[in-house]
């Protein structure tokens, strides 16, 4: 399976592809998404959709993995992340894409086992499990692989759950039919 | 000059389109697009989306105003509506259109003359100022229009502003130079 990683942002938008089969990962390409600091919003906000859009049309990915945004930091900052993982998010359903969206700590925990695991360690994971030569720069284009590697590493697990779930709630509605189907035995005085 | 005004969210996504003079103000149109609240976060993206350019393309507004997003509510709510305006903002830039960010204070305020009005209130000064038969509902619609009366009120100020503090800058300017010639002027004994 191949997929974008994205990690919003108006001045540097993070970008990376992986291709994964199980645990054997490989980065296809890596980068960042930028918009002039002074142009007015909605030319930044066309300037990335541009590049990510791109992205899409040239590495075509199976799946695309968006950062969550959360209103923790600078309002106004969070408020352009959060514009940016709007027009991603469109550019992956306009191409029927799948969306996923994972949180910082999710993809932290992903790669290094630990939720609060800083940049600097993010960082030098995700150079050891793609096996690259350097360290990817920005932290941005980082953190962009970071998430692919998370969503590829989660995606199994998360089916393999929602099918156990699945299961569960098959053996549960088969316990209660024949619960009922006793009840009514019951009442008819042992009759089916 | 005919405005598209946008009240961001997922949910209702509230338009309206006013033609503007000075104060003879009209309405176009107004409406909401909305999305289903059990899809995918990026399927009701595309899906207010395609509404929105729909009504762009429909009505063909020079600008567009757009309500800027506080994260001062529910922070999952005030994400997707960051996202929708993200979203909106991308596809007036698409189609060359300027498009201008109002806060919910500067609505009401140039609405109703009060930054505190309440949703009653700024339905009731819209449907009077655009002369409408009845109030327009729901209110995501009528603050759509309330956006698009604010911008083609607020935008003269805004120009005959910049063009004083343009006038201003030069005026300094000027002097400053006449300043800097009497010095040289000085220096040199009186000649110039």
């Amino acid at each position: 399976m191949r997929v974008l990683g994205v990690d919003p942002g108006l001045t540097r938008c993070g970008l990376g592809v992986v291709d994964g089969r199980g645990r054997k990962l490989s980065c296809v390409a890596v980068g960042v998404a930028r918009s002039p600091v002074d142009d007015d919003l909605a030319l930044r906000l066309r300037s990335v959709a541009e590049v990510v859009e791109d992205w899409m049309d040239t590495h075509r990915p199976e799946v695309v993995a968006i950062e969550r945004v959360f209103s923790q930091h600078n309002v106004r900052t969070v408020m352009g992340t959060a514009q940016v993982s709007g027009v991603v998010a469109l550019a992956a359903a306009r191409r029927d894409l799948p969306v996923a969206f994972h949180t910082p700590s999710e993809v932290k925990a992903a790669i290094s086992g630990s939720g609060r695991a800083d940049k600097k360690q993010v960082t030098a994971m995700v150079t050891r499990i793609l096996g690259l030569a350097a360290a990817p720069k920005p932290a941005d284009a980082a953190d962009a692989l970071a998430l692919a590697v998370c969503h590829l590493w989660r995606a199994p697990m998360a089916e393999r759950l929602a099918a156990a779930e699945a299961k569960a709630a098959e053996l549960a509605r088969n316990h209660r039919a024949r619960l009922q189907a006793a009840q009514r035995s019951a009442r008819n005085g042992g009759r089916p």
